[in-house]
């Protein structure tokens, strides 16, 4: 079959021709119909061999973390993001998003769905029902991602509040939408973009800026995290309320935490999401509740597709088809 | 009535003759039998009239906001430490320690207890059973922040797993007590002071350090705040854990808090205690289950005993008893 | 200035000339706009002298607890339905609606809202924003109640879920919007009326039932209480879900708890709302986010409204404008 | 290797002949070095062929499910009493107490503990450290399910208030010391039999008594489940607190819910226990905060211990030694 792939460390990804993969103890294997592109995929490119080997991960490999498609009977399934195991402390507890075995996974570090087939854990298929899998990728990343920041901040998020999120992308829209459909607060979007911000607003936000000048917010969500939205966020939050840093920016508050920090509130960072928040978003997905926003490319022109990521000039999410 | 009191901006307290107060509606007037001194009373010396009137705060004000005493009919009582308006919106959810009126209040801008008498609101006035008012002024202040720093980190304390608790101090040795009755944790004292942690292992520290080089802690307790503490414990953190800053030394962490913050974890800080804190505190000493060492100072030697509190030669909180 | 008033036990509510009230300290004088009936109202004219007394209630009393009007300096408010003291162990910490204090209050045992003025302590009066207070009172009883029941249910009802309302009469059918509001869960109303199933459709009911017929629901909120619908609101619940009881008439579960009553579930039960639950339903009404129909009666008609509402003819709440 | 089996519904275990088990994929072998009997065991012989067949039991199967050994390794572990499959809705958000695939077992429906070796899921299988296999079996099932009693119970605990542990055998007991370890509250055991409320009281309980007459309780749990405790029980919570049923004595309530169950509380009843339940007890008894009082028996008398059982002249849980 074909598949995109990385072949060595520091090189760009190929289409090359490999076996299809068979399935071991536990596992299926899932025709894929469609495959999300992230930014993240088009930093492993860069990834340099000794990183990637303290991972863990094995080179070659497909890329493609953000995966739907067909099982054997015909059923439209998503795949999980992220590998985690099942058994340990956090994965016993619903926390598999903490799994120490999620540093390697399908489509970083091992086959991922930018290829006609791919293989997955039981535990990390979840049924689609009348979502087209073409489309459902980004649901299990992008979508779960974001959900988890919101539910993060929900039991401090009250009516008559306001939250904002600082980023208004890929996952802030999805922010936006959970956050209209799970509260009752003011959304507020924040992005230097004025077409992200007409499509905030055009997905749910009540108001749309460039600059966050509030103050007394039940929460802000920031999927940006340079040095400047983390001093405006902070800035911005009520006492009790929630800052949450989801974007990878590498910012820090260069201020004294005592007396700065929300008082009493909540300061909390994440990477990915539980397999939990994939199921809760594909149900608002069915439900009709969230848009998800995608441009579609085959996938010859997936190089393209990275191409176009990487420029920003995408309107939604890049899936390329199989 | 004689009292301890601060007579004008910048400069320090002393011994003056002061009308005994009236209670208003809604108030009682106590008789105090024991206060407490707090290093936040060294600072009030020092505040510039700017400051102070920016805070709502009176000058002249008599110190003392650790105040146990006698309502007229004899019932020991302990008050709070924060004002609190008991109408605002924090108020009304038990989440009073965040009142804007907190800003100002007995002891810190207002009328304290290094005096014979003093007035309170209704609902800051705590029963408190057979212990003794001349000790449990401490009980509100140095008690409850310690005990409203455990209640944030206690549902991410797992039986199996450890604390940290930097800084066993005055309001350390206090968390130290309470994670020993609500947790099954083990509990870790982190201190430069050898004295502090032979104290803190005799009140029930399962080990005593000078540094923090744990790994993979439940939650950290930081009761110093430094650019130090601070990076020692967050790095100590697991995912899904807690860091609270209860040290107002100032510092902050100069890293990413991308990757950097305990992953999926809880980052707080916050200042005082919420009445409800001072409620189970004070149950928790009548029940036996914590120690609150103190060293009894009479009224005239007050002076002294802030010398003693200045220069850390104190054994246990200082009371000065009336 | 005039009231309806019950005069004595067991006999009907008049209209009487009575002086206007003064407030005491810590009160405000409200200039009353209109005033909810609530079906308890008709329950006290029942009310054996002694039962009534065991509550403290003093006889005469002016009715109505649904109340909303206007301060002096025209800021139009709300008055909280219950009596609550601040200063309990249940007020510091906000569950205010268990203090012992509101078995007695405005409009049950104390002079209610059917009158020109009326007073009320500082802590229940809520300001109104752009709201009308001639129609709010009814958010402050039959709305706070409703939503106290779903916001104890928020925590199981998750996304692809689904929640029935067993009642879709005045309380049921705030209860059916704030889960729209705040939930993405399916919502179904369960009723014997057509016309109010007709209603509950028209505010957001996905669906509307005679029978509750459904399994694993997240939750069901029971706004009746016969033996008939606790039994099918149980049999309804998933694992884990949980089963509200607000309808007082009076019903049990003939079948043994264990094994019956959802596994690892919740089952509660409650009389009457926190001021925040009041608080957080103006925050709803003023976004528009919420309906609160109401049918408007002079204060000379009360009577008649009172007739309306025993005979079942009402649509929406009564008020009673002053 | 031998084994102690059911061998026909509806007739008594016998120790029979059987080939040693082989593990599947995800599976690992347990030569088991003790093996804890419950109550639950000695239902079994009167299970019904056509309720077993329901649940979907295998008969023949080997009896036995509070199980623990040493894997091939050497390493001491103890095995989860209830199955759960790991990749349904209920097990990836940690509740796999209410797994569907529960319903059958190891022990029950399935070949258990009752051999000299027994496979099980890796996710089942839990380290031990320096804890002795020949006693930890019942942790994991009477241990985990009182904690998870303790665990549901414990936000509505408090500094300063009162639980009632009703039942004082082998559950109640493990409740007790785990309500002593993990609250600072005053526990209260309730039981008919002298020889358990010394027990009881030997272990930490504060009070022991054969009636429960105490009102205003944070909580009850209730280990034995009559229509007696249950209405004992209810009428002692307090507003807020929690009533949680264990027993399974199929009692129920007699009386109106509305304004009988606890005012704004909860009552809650489950089955068995979560993996990471029995990972904490694991944990608890480890650190040495709990006791697990056991009665030694050998293989071939496991008939002996069951009558022992059934008889109610037991201390502490029989274990049968391999």
């Amino acid at each position: 079959m074909r598949a995109y792939r990385m072949t060595g460390w520091g090189s760009p990804p190929e289409h090359v021709e490999v076996p299809e993969p068979t399935p071991g103890p536990g596992q299926v294997l899932i025709r894929v119909a469609g495959c999300g592109l992230c930014r993240s995929d088009l930093t492993m490119r860069q990834m340099p061999r000794k990183a990637g080997e303290r991972l863990g991960w094995r080179m070659p490999f497909t890329l493609g973390h953000e995966v739907a498609g067909r099982l054997a009977d015909g059923t439209p399934v998503a795949l999980t993001t992220a590998e985690s195991c099942g058994t340990c402390w956090f994965c016993l507890r619903g926390l598999d998003n903490s799994c120490p075995h999620g540093l390697a996974g399908r489509g970083y570090g091992r086959d991922g769905g930018l290829a006609e087939f791919v293989v997955a854990d039981r535990r990390s298929v979840l049924p689609l029902g009348d979502l087209d899998p073409r489309h459902a990728g980004p649901l299990t990343d992008a979508g779960a991602t974001a959900y988890h920041a919101v539910r993060r901040a929900l039991p401090r998020i009250v009516p008559g509040g306001t939250v904002a999120v600082i980023g208004a992308g890929g996952l802030g829209a999805f922010a936006v939408q959970f956050l209209r459909v799970l509260t009752a607060a003011r959304v507020l979007a924040v992005d230097v973009d004025p077409a992200r911000l007409a499509y905030a607003e055009s997905i749910g936000a009540h108001a749309a800026t460039s600059t966050l000048d509030d103050r007394e917010l039940d929460a802000v969500l920031d999927f940006v995290g340079t040095n400047e939205t983390i001093a405006a966020g902070i800035a911005a939050v009520r006492s009790g309320g929630a800052y949450g840093l989801i974007g990878s920016a590498g910012g820090h508050l260069d201020r004294p935490w005592f007396g700065v920090l929300p008082r009493d509130g909540e300061v909390f960072t994440f990477q990915g999401s539980t397999i939990a928040d994939a199921q809760e978003v594909i149900a608002l997905a069915a439900a009709g509740l969230i848009r998800n926003q995608v441009e579609e490319f085959p996938f010859d022109k997936a190089a393209e597709a990275y191409e176009r990521l990487a420029a920003g000039t995408l309107t939604g999410r890049a899936v390329v088809l199989l």
